[in-house]
Formats: structure tokens, C-alpha cells, sequence
């Protein structure tokens, strides 16, 4: 007989995994953590019974919110992780051999410890590199608190429930600034829009009021069920905006071994939006002054 | 106690849907047909235990498979849907008031009348629209003796099991090439690539043999469980060449109704495939003739 882990995030529908083997199951201080090989998509991450990330399509987020920042802004030395326990978002940032060094701090050093044990596949040797710093410790209070500054942040973290909530506040947001140096890109995974639209508009709601320009583009990945999962940004600049030949040749350049999703044609494709998107965000900042001046 | 709907059209992995009630369940002379309210996708229709399309979702799938090639190709006037029981396919096409006349060719009859009855939010009143000649019978045999030609072939067919794999045959293609126009565009789904990659592969090696152009796009059908949605496409013209421009005038004049999911950039963009997805095409026909060139 089958066993299933059976994931019910949205009321009304769930995806299951076939559980082949139990590799790890146990309480952190956080959260409930388990690890279990799957009949399809490998290891598979689950934290308080919902997957985080699988060695089948582990892939896709971890590549989409770490290259497409990292050659739209085109000098990124400084990285700053907030949560990413599984190492992914680490590994790949560190594919980059122009980045210098890598701040990782992630609240539950459990999960780090699992990820090591029994998800090598997804963090590599990431953990151990010259590069990383890794702080065992609240991302909230880090960007608070540090003198270090960043020229790319990611914030890697679950749906805003239990510990990860405050990573979705404005005060956390307003500190993530004070940590970016100019022209410093800020990116961040706001959930699946076809089910959590709100999610996505109280994001950029947030954003503009912190920032000059911010966004989502879209990446799809296969056990984040129910579509499109949105990655939202925000800048000073517009990331937009840059020439596509410059995405080009930064990504000749970055000679990045085999990827699996991003390419520099994705990059770009990644910021259309279908309309149930589209009208998810918040009108631009500039499109609001100048309904603001019509009014006068 | 919550009743599942529960899929498995993957072997170790599964979708589930909350059954709010069931509304319809029968067999036809060609498989298991089932509508049922579900906890979060509105009504679903089912074949064999397969979901074919929700009202949540539809809007993805239907305007993707239409939309996108009537805008590339530009003058539309005459369309064949092989298979599309459930009418989704015919409603969105009808929104064009340029086109003139749409056959569609379903085996099934049974699914017409179950969509008719269960479905009216996907089908709308595309069946009695005076443009359709709806005929119940066999899409292969249609292209194979009709004496009929279109600017547009959208084949709306399901995996290539049961009463449907015959329309996965190269005789089949080659009978769509029969039926189209000059310049006409033929257009079909081909499952998702990251659980059916070898489907797209061999899709795209039989119309290389048959087109001298074809492809395919993308998008994201939350129900279409396991990630990006293959639509394959084959035309004597590139379509991926045509001036944006274009495709936005084009878009403006149809003055289509309110869209859930297409719009010009998102044309564009369908077109932008992550690496894993183009691996699973064979070289395109030109690059081959140079690489035998080369050899010489």
C-alpha cells in the first residue's frame, strides 16, 4: 500500500507525494521538520507540513531568485539571505564567482543541519564556502541591527504563518533598505497568486511606500501547486529597464555552469504578466502622481 | 469527513480536489465522464479520472490555445477544433467577430451535452452560435476527407491514451497540413514537460518532418498539476518573427472582451522557455541543414 504525505495548504485541495523512505522527522525549536525520499521529485523538504523544496524542481526557485537579481543589477559583490535553510538560494548565488561574500541568516539551525545531512544535492558544498557567512539567528533583528551593507538581499521564506510573519512587515521592510547599498535590489517569493493574490498586492503595497520601483515577475515551480509562484522585487532603479544586450553579455560573462531554468530570453519573459497578475498589483507610483496632478 | 477527488495520473505524485457534490457521472460510449463542484476550482470536469478543465482555471488553457495563434497569424477567418467537448475552446475562438466560420469535431457527444447541461460558465452559448458547424464524430477521419480548408487547426485533445492517441500519429498531422491554408497555423497541447517531456520531443520531431516551422510556448494551468503547460504550434511561417507591433494593433482592434489571462506581452513572452523545456526540442530544421552542410 501507498503512503502518502499529503500537503493541504489551500482548504479544499492538496497535492500528495508517494513517501518512499522516511529520512528525517523531528520538532525544532521552530517548527516540525521532515525529510522523505518521494516517488517523484526525489528528497523532498517539508516544514510544518508544507514542502519547502524538492531535489526534482529545486531548481526553479532557487535559480529564478538568485540570477535573475543578481545580472539585472550587474555588479552584485554583497549578498545578504534572509532564511534559505536548505542552502539553495546559497548555492546558487555562489555560482557566481564575482560575488565576494555572502551573509546567510536563517532562524532555525536545525533545518541547516538536516539540509547538510540529507539534502547535499540542494545546498552542495555551500555551506562551507570561504564566501559564506552563516548566522544562526533572526533576519528581522539582523537588519536591524547590522553595519553591513548589501548590494542584493533575498529573502527566502515561507507563507506569512508561524515564525516567518514578521518577514512581511513593513518594519522589516524599511530595515532591509537600511542594510541595501545604492542601487541594491531587494527580492523576495510572495506565495502563488491564483491563491494568494492578496499576499502579492499587500507586498508592493508595502514596497512603494519604501521604494522608488518594485514588481513581481513569475517563475512556476511544479510542487509550489496552483501556477504561477510570484517573486517580487524592489529598487531604486527600475530592473525593467535594463538592455537586454547587457543581461546578454553579463550572463556570457558569469560563465555559470548548466542551469536548468534561467536563461537570459526567461529573464525577460518572466516579467509578463497574465492579467489575473497583473491586476493583482498596485497602480505604479508614477501612474498615481500623475492621476494625482489630473485631480487638482 | 471531506471526499477527494483524487487524481493520479502520476505515478508518485497526486492532485485532490474537495467533492462538494457531484453533479454528473456516467460512461459514454468512449470513457468515464464526471462533473463535480469542487471545494476551490468551482465545477470540474473529469474523463477516466482526469480533470480536463475547472471553471477556476479554464480561462489559462482556452485563451492561451486561441488568442495567441489568431493574433500571430492575423487574418482568421476559418477555424477547425479537433476534439474541445467541453466548448471552452469554441467560446474563446467566437470572441473574434472577424472569424467567420469554426467547425469543431468531437467524438464524444456525450461530453457536448454534459458540457451544455453542467458547464454553461466555459461554454457559454458557443454551440448555438450560427458560425459553429458542430459535428460529433471522428477529428481524424474529418481531416482525412473533408474538402474544407482553415487558417487555424487548434487540436484539443487529452493525453495520448484511450480514444485520443490517434491524434498524436504523424497520418494525423499530415491530414491537418491537408486542411489548412496557406500560412495557416496549427496548434495542440502537449502535456507538462517537466512530468511528460518525451511527448513534446516527439510532438515537435513529427511536425519538423511535416512544417518547415514549429515550436511551442508555454503557460500555466494551476489544475494541469507539475508545472509549465506545452502548447505546440506548426506553420510554413515563423511564428515567433512577427513584429510586436503588429500583435498589439492587432489586439486593439479585436477589442476582445475582458481577458483573464492573454495580452500582447504575455504573447511574447509564452515564447521564452527555461532551459529544462528547450532541451526537450530537437534542433530546428534549419540548424540541422547547416550542420549536414557542415560535415560535407
Amino acid at each position: 500500500m501507498t503512503t502518502w504525505f499529503n500537503e493541504t495548504l489551500y482548504k479544499g485541495f492538496r497535492q500528495s507525494h508517494e513517501i518512499k523512505k522516511v529520512l528525517f522527522e523531528g520538532k525544532s525549536k521552530y517548527q516540525k521538520v521532515k525529510v522523505f525520499e518521494s516517488g517523484r521529485f526525489g528528497r523532498v523538504l517539508a516544514l510544518d507540513g508544507v514542502v519547502q523544496c524538492t531535489e526534482g524542481d529545486e531548481f526553479v526557485y532557487h535559480e529564478m531568485l538568485t540570477h535573475l537579481p543578481i545580472l539585472a543589477h550587474g555588479n552584485v559583490q554583497s549578498v545578504l539571505i534572509v532564511g534559505g535553510g536548505d542552502g539553495g538560494i546559497l548555492e546558487e548565488v555562489l555560482k557566481h564567482k564575482s560575488i565576494k561574500r555572502v551573509t546567510m541568516v536563517e532562524i532555525d539551525g536545525a533545518v541547516i543541519e538536516v539540509a547538510k545531512k540529507y539534502l547535499p544535492k540542494i545546498c552542495g558544498k555551500a555551506f562551507s564556502d570561504k564566501r559564506t557567512s552563516l548566522v544562526v539567528g533572526d533576519g528581522a533583528a539582523w537588519v536591524r541591527d547590522t553595519a553591513e551593507r548589501y548590494d542584493l538581499v533575498i529573502v527566502d521564506r515561507p507563507d506569512p504563518v508561524g515564525p516567518a510573519t514578521v518577514l512581511f512587515s513593513k518594519a522589516f521592510y524599511d530595515n532591509c533598505r537600511r542594510v541595501m547599498k545604492p542601487g541594491a535590489i531587494l527580492v523576495a517569493q510572495n506565495g502563488v497568486p491564483h491563491m494568494q493574490g492578496p499576499e502579492l498586492t499587500d507586498a508592493i503595497k508595502l514596497f512603494q511606500k519604501i521604494w522608488a520601483h518594485s514588481g513581481t515577475y513569475l517563475a512556476v515551480v511544479p510542487t509550489y501547486v496552483c501556477g504561477f509562484m510570484s517573486m517580487t522585487w524592489a529598487c531604486d532603479r527600475d530592473i525593467t529597464d535594463v538592455d537586454p544586450r547587457k543581461v546578454f553579455d553579463r550572463f556570457d560573462k558569469a560563465m555559470l555552469p548548466k542551469l536548468n531554468y534561467y536563461n537570459p530570453e526567461i529573464h525577460f519573459g518572466a516579467f509578463a504578466l497574465p492579467n489575473f497578475v497583473a491586476r493583482l498589483l498596485p497602480a505604479p507610483k508614477a501612474q498615481k502622481k500623475a492621476a494625482a496632478k489630473k485631480t487638482r
